[in-house]
């Protein structure tokens, strides 16, 4: 074992610097022990470093970033079962008080107690070695690429949302904003029973990057309205489930229209203040709105799926850099160029 | 069979009288003739009165008023097997295009066709005789008075709330506004399945209604905030669901922030225009949001709940009018009486 | 319009006839006159053909055979707005009243008084031009043929059985039984949200139909365990939902231990008589069962997958007949090969 | 502290003893030591005492019995902050891996590696002082006695079958068996929503416990019908939930048919072995099953609900014995008295 470790570590608000931390030392009971290979840069990482906050979490002392990763399991812990060194695993960045309320529910993603990879004052995974609980690390199938292992973690946002849409088989969809979590929103709905999901955005370079996917149809927002395209296609009847995924003000005023009779609308995106809300349009539909907050109990099936014929992670990569490079893909993050989508590090 | 009939007529905004109006004629196959008994006033009622129009829905025409009615079969059409002559019945005022999509889904208050009584064009039950379809009529059973009766339509939209809610057996709930539909929603949601009941309002006179209900806690909401209470009292957890039912538009702002996690909140009352939703506050507890548009299958079991001993309806009523006293009811409902809450029409 | 039209005629057990029959003349308002293109033979068909009964239902007069069909519209009856003269169709076969409770409720499909093509003593749709109610008529997509459109009725079984199993995105499944319904039903688990189904059959032929298809995994039951073969494959948990589609007395044995804790049995297949149900083994995994009568409200979304990628169902016929060799048809539907799947009729 | 303490253990099959065992020592983290006061005698109690066993659960060593139980804290460990000496409290008695899938998922009580109080080789809570996990300890509010708190556990039971059944309010609901867990059903159900609760035994003097409740039916099996009863009070509908409590192979016959087009059947009682199910007559109606396996997160509301007016649980104690006497007290409860529901152990 090394003594110390690179890390990625946000020294204070817009400065990040490549140190070496210390080791984590041998994997206590029920731990694993990782060796990280390629770690994803999020919108909350950058926001960490431009900003030095996110919401109500302030950076007031050095936090190593990073939370999309994957990597090869070097050593476990006592009890661990269903792992064993050299495993390829990716991990769910987010370890609940296992015995909290919120925990015994099954909803282990709103325990207020939660510890969450690179969220104040918790370090990241944008460092070597990492160690981890067992039940919260799964084993990548051999079709699933490292790249890929790293983007269970933003396309597990993307189940989560489907999995609220609760969905029936063959309803058809609709996605506002076509980012990297209008994206995976979209594959996940697509794969988890939609027969088709329209995808919105007023940026048509973004567009392309569903172009031509199965069961996705892009709509220019610039050119035509979404309401208007679905309701064509579906003789006047709407989508059953909308997912709010661009966080933009605007995107929530024509919103409470959009669905069909008894629909739902599913808020994947987090605007920066209070939006309107056109509480009788929505009870004209008598419309369920769900709320997305990161994910519970669905990593295994975002892995399987990802691992399927039906979605493809991959394509979702725009530029992966080396670890010392890692302020220059930080920078280029931060550029936000809208051609790019997810840019990854290799540890 | 009488040739005219005797019916409170909205002639035009500000202008209602008591006219003779033509009798509806014999019932036709699966219909149902209604000698009218009790008819109560709600807010929509005076609001046409007032203003001569609700949201989108205008009075262009004269239109007889009313939508909260029980009354006595007279006589039933072909092919009615579940009613006689003498029957003491309540009715759904809304009726869907059976064949519609909305309708064959089960949620046939959302179907764009439906003709709901006393929203213009479509005439009201405040006349001595109606036409209705036999499946929206409805029998009282021995303990239920016609004033109850009439009362059904009302705690139907409680009901629908409860059900939306999904609450499990012993669920704390918590409604804000203590007016008609707060009270009605408070003893759905109680009869429904909640241990306990948090109403608030901020005028202490409307509390004294529920004061002394087995498992309502009325919360004076000048004095004491709901959330804090409800928290104090369930180990800081929260409600699981909350009733937004006074559609005042400050009720919405910290009402994101008042669930328990995982909770949900049900929107009754309905504001004005737009009003402000917090999506990451919901967001942090993993909200889900129901909208109420009148009901949809819930009158036979509001009408069993209000048979029991859980469910008093009788006590809403504050003040019975003739029918040749009308205009004075409708008067008297433009006033909006803090200590008002069911005025009704005796037929 | 023709006097007369051909039709399949089942004049008594074990004797069917190619009749002349009245046409049906024109429609009336709302309904809807087809030229009948295509009609599977279904196994409801075969037995009412070889034992004069289903169940309950007793052919006591010379009956239409036939209730999976697709065809082209003639003519549309007053008030029908979302069909005209020249779409290509498929129907739903049963038509419920649809003032009746069940109706009103949603689940038309439960409605006692639902008349069933095909069903004694309503006649079913192996005729040159039918009459149909327009809301039960569905315009085929372009990509969809005739063929498949008269799929889109057993088809319609596994997308009830997939809705009602309320899958999750990327759950996985598994479908005991590898006929007809077994197939439609793994392909709609599948398409429907699944991200793997395992199927299984004791007959490897019937196997062999599923060889290949992207997310469905073949089991040979006769060579290897169903459940053993999920748990290896998922940590020891098992299949979420387990779909019951064979019908087979014997397959309810182990069947209440298939699944994983907290998952659901769906009870698709109609065995003969009472089978044993292991309700400690049930409880241990508090396992939900649903069974599944017909459809309702799958038609749509049941088209929309058909029309799409993940769906094909043009593979599952076996063997088209002329409609003048229709008994030859019923004598090989009767011959029950093992490598048979669908018979359909030109008509 | 005491360094011996008397419990209630069964030595072997047919051999209960008062002996001394060791004292448990101090809390550890997130524990509490509770000075036991009164424990009811569950059915299970009483096999293992008479058979040995409970299905594959089977006494080899010395174990002390008991799991329904109440007491007071003595003492509390690190980190436990709802708690402290002097409050009244009742427990759950099974411990899940709070790491387990399945409590993750929040459903803890099928988590295969739960620890259960006097589950062997598990040691019960017949005995002065236990320790046990601070979450799963809950405070008595002022109005419940400890014979109450000790009627939790099964009461608990009955939450979670009315949980499962997912009642929407004001549903009409049923219930086959009228011993303990068919009353403490009935009472969940009751409280938990239903309008009416039919209740059937073919022992009348075990309904005698439930004549006069508000809100439930007595039925006497043995003189009339219960789904001809149910019926008849409901148009020829039926209860859209049916809780079979009984365990009596005989009560699945019917059962099938016994609930409302769409309704479901809850199976509560745990029969010896398998019993028939007739899927044709579950398909018909498009039954839902529900397996009721112990609880999980139901004790906080079944608290509740026993603390206020609709569920007194205290009516359910039928004798109550000294620690000293258990021994009798077990002998009663092998006689299975008919006029006898629970019998409590003051510890």
């Amino acid at each position: 074992m090394t003594e110390t470790l690179k890390a990625v570590v946000l020294r204070e608000r817009g400065r990040i610097e490549i140190d070496d931390v210390p080791a984590p030392g041998a994997p206590g009971p029920g731990e694993v022990r990782i060796r990280m290979h390629t770690v994803g840069i999020c919108g909350s990482d950058v926001h960490y470093y431009t900003e030095g906050r996110v919401g109500p979490f302030v950076v007031e002392a050095p936090m190593i970033l990073g939370h999309e990763g994957s990597g090869t399991v070097l050593e476990v812990g006592d009890g661990v079962g269903h792992l064993a060194p050299g495993d390829r695993v990716c991990m769910e960045p987010g370890i609940p008080d296992p015995r909290s309320r919120a925990a015994r529910e099954g909803i282990y993603n709103v325990d207020p107690a939660v510890r969450f990879w690179a969220t104040p004052p918790v370090d990241g995974c944008l460092v070597e070695e990492v160690l981890h609980p067992a039940e919260y690390v799964f084993k990548l199938p051999e079709g699933l690429s490292y790249a890929e292992g790293a983007l269970i973690e933003p396309f597990a946002v993307g189940m989560q949302a489907a999995t609220q849409a609760r969905l029936r088989p063959g309803d058809v969809a609709a996605v506002v904003g076509c980012g990297t979590i209008g994206i995976v929103t979209a594959l996940a709905a697509r794969a988890g029973g939609a027969s088709r999901v329209y995808v919105s955005d007023v940026a048509p370079e973004k567009l392309a990057l569903v172009e031509g996917l199965a069961g996705i149809v892009p709509v220019d927002a610039s050119a035509e309205d979404l309401g208007e395209r679905v309701r064509r296609d579906t003789d006047g009847w709407g989508p059953q489930a909308v997912f709010e995924a661009s966080g933009a003000a605007g995107a929530y005023r024509g919103l409470w229209e959009l669905p069909a009779p008894g629909g739902t609308v599913v808020l994947v995106g987090i605007p920066a203040g209070p939006v309107p809300l056109d509480v009788a349009a929505a009870q004209t539909r008598a419309l369920r709105v769900e709320s997305v907050f990161r994910y519970a109990n669905v990593y295994r099936q975002a892995i399987d799926l990802a691992a399927g014929a039906t979605v493809d992670l991959s394509r979702l990569v725009t530029a992966t850099y080396a670890l010392d490079d890692a302020v220059a893909a930080f920078e280029r993050g931060a550029e936000g160029r809208p051609t790019d989508t997810k840019i990854q590090i290799r540890v």
